[in-house]
């Protein structure tokens, strides 16, 4: 089965969930081109420029796989030797991941950095580069290099809509859809905006599944205020998503801040500073509305899914129960056959990595089924005891493609994690295992 | 899509790995009857009894789930209390699972237990019971009991071949076969015999999947050798399988040794000891056999699949590993589409939890299909570095049934680890999703 009727599976998505208008920071310019690489004359190289003063603040978070790909380590390398400071751009290829690659596949990295920052005048590695596509496979560099001089001119970059637009798509692979968010925040009286785009998480061809994004903001931030902000707001966003529980070789989220919308520079890094709280949390939501479109674009996905523990002992406890759940291929099907099994959900739970013997509780942990239609919310257990259960209602709520299930653990530490997930369809098996057939 | 339909499908694997005859050790009897918890009218109920001497010693093994099934909770009380000695039998219905049913499911555990002493004329406690099937629901328990009374009776119980097939089939669920493993071994100039039975892992009413055995010897040994000898070997067995890697509130394996076939006492617990060292691979070997039927029955297998991790740090880094594979969503998809993915095997071991930074070192990782037919395993990546595949032999190689994968890491450690799984197949989505459609 070829990728076409995937496409137009699930084209009703990119109706839904890609914008048609979009607030863009002041200070960048963007573009995607095709260079060559994929086959098929699709947009393949994506550019972030930073037009503004002398270098952008940028903060990174990377794959902790231990076999990563050569952009990865480069990125990486670049990010911590330049202390987050002086960014200008970010350089992106599609169609092949540059992974399990060896010496080359690092010269390779180092080319594209080195090709940008010459193009746009950038001191020596100012540039992040990222891949995503097939791994094992030696980048066709001279392609690379020469898109590189194409889409570093002035006429293939701009901060318009549909130049976001199109660097979104030059970063996909087997997404269905680009993904894009936009949006506009306030400290102290100043609008700021932050705009982002992810790819993730399909794949087709042998290679591995990657999430990649970036997003930047005009707001003034230091290298360490950004930094924290963006482990906190991965945590509750990148790092509380699934869709089959692989991490990659090539994950790469950055965050770039360059200052051009002006205002005090928020350089605290803890949360009784009101800017900074503000930043963290605006951030934070940004990051989620990106990330989960990386859920409704998993492979096969029929269910959206919003995993809620409540009243944990730690956030590490509830996020690593959100997870657990999000993992099991036992809950995934039966979310995807609409089927109220609790006991699956509670299963999950039980086996979960939690810090003490208090952490789950059988006696007082409750799960309920949150219907997106704002009504009353479905008891299916109650303080260990299982409810008797309305089925017609129950599966009433699961049909619809919104779920929400919240588990509350009653251990009285009133820590809490979110968590999203797609379900395990016949598609996802067919996308993953009937591929070259 | 009902039950029929698999049982179909899968019904040439009853052929193949049900055996027509046996071995079976001294002193002891078994059986299956219906008692009426089965609405089909299929066997729900099983004994087995001790017949030889004062009592068996006992060790057991349970699930790590934090919510227990109450015959969970009591049977490890049991075997707690007893310090693994004078039990003298172990009753199992199927069908219901005796999970989160609060005070009354305890009391449910204890009425077998007692019932089942009762009719045998055992001393109180002696008996070890377990339940598999349909969680959240109160027990039959007048039915049970009344089977009880049934099943204890001399006609039903027996040690032919064709009793203990009847003892295999009456603690099925949604199994396509029965799994039941006997063999002779000699220790000292004296044969000994292992016969022993499991269920799993299947599931399709809203229950969880669970995996359930016991095996018994005549061979004799005390109560800590046992202990000691089970722990080894289901770290090696029951503990390297995965279906769908979750893990249920009923798991349980229980070993247990009379005697009665003579011989010195095996009482050591070091491997330095001869009769213990013999006992302990024996017992091993056994409890891999058993196990290994278990994922022969995976829901919607098409594959059976043998990771053998070479050259690890650690036992614990190679189980890790090979778990971490085995586990992979992406891997047993690829294996179902006999699609030769060394980068989803990579990846996988990438994330896997390991106890050091030296564990995995990508450029000395390698990864080889071991062909089942004798001939030269295929190189896929050698030293971190990507071998050119020979697509067709690796495809002729992965069209069979049984595969055999090796990671060798290269770390100079030469400690190993084998796991058994089976593939992610578009069976395993409907069995598990479309249940209730």
């Amino acid at each position: 089965m070829g990728l076409l009727k995937f496409v137009r599976l699930y084209s009703d998505k990119a109706a839904r969930f890609v914008p048609t208008s979009g607030v863009y920071p002041k200070g960048y310019s963007v573009g995607g081109i095709h260079c060559g690489i994929k086959k098929n004359g699709n947009l393949d190289l994506a550019l972030l420029k930073n037009e503004y003063g002398k270098g952008a603040v940028a903060s990174a978070v990377f794959t902790t796989n231990k076999f990563k790909a050569a952009p990865v380590q480069l990125s990486s390398k670049i990010v911590k030797e330049k202390e987050g400071k002086n960014i200008n751009s970010i350089i992106i290829n599609s169609g092949n991941a540059n992974a399990v690659t060896g010496t080359k596949g690092l010269n390779d990295a180092q080319s594209m950095v080195s090709a940008t920052d010459k193009c746009l005048g950038n001191e020596e590695n100012s540039t992040l580069v990222m891949s995503t596509g097939v791994i094992g496979n030696l980048l066709p560099i001279e392609k690379i290099l020469t898109g590189i001089e194409e889409i570093t001119k002035d006429e293939n970059l701009g901060n318009s809509h549909e130049d976001w637009l199109k660097c979104a798509n030059a970063i996909c692979t087997t997404d269905t859809f680009p993904k894009l968010v936009t949006k506009n925040f306030e400290i102290d009286g100043i609008t700021y905006t932050l705009a982002g785009l992810a790819k993730g998480a399909g794949m087709i061809s042998p290679n591995m599944a990657t999430l990649l994004g970036f997003f930047v903001t005009d707001a003034p931030v230091s290298n360490t205020a950004l930094k924290s902000i963006l482990q906190y707001a991965v945590d509750r966003s990148f790092n509380c998503i699934t869709v089959d529980g692989d991490m990659s070789t090539n994950d790469t989220i950055v965050a770039i801040a360059n200052g051009a919308a002006g205002g005090e520079l928020i350089d605290q890094t803890s949360s009784s500073s009101t800017s900074y709280s503000i930043l963290r949390a605006e951030i934070t939501d940004f990051a989620q509305q990106l990330s989960q479109l990386v859920v409704r674009d998993g492979e096969g996905a029929t269910k959206f899914i919003h995993l809620k523990v409540k009243d944990a002992l730690s956030f590490k406890d509830a996020k690593s129960i959100a997870s657990s759940i999000a993992n099991s291929a036992l809950f995934k099907t039966a979310m995807y056959g609409s089927d109220a099994n609790w006991g699956r959900i509670l299963c999950a739970v039980g086996y979960a990595d939690v810090a003490t013997a208090d952490s789950v509780l059988p006696e007082k942990t409750s799960v309920s089924f949150i219907p997106s239609d704002g009504s009353e919310p479905l008891p299916l257990l109650v303080n260990g005891e299982p409810e008797t259960v309305d089925e017609e209602r129950a599966s009433q709520i699961l049909s619809v493609e919104d779920l929400c299930i919240e588990i509350d653990l009653g251990t009285g530490g009133n820590q809490e994690a979110s968590f999203w997930t797609c379900d395990l369809s016949h598609d996802y098996v067919t996308i993953n295992g009937d591929y070259r057939s």
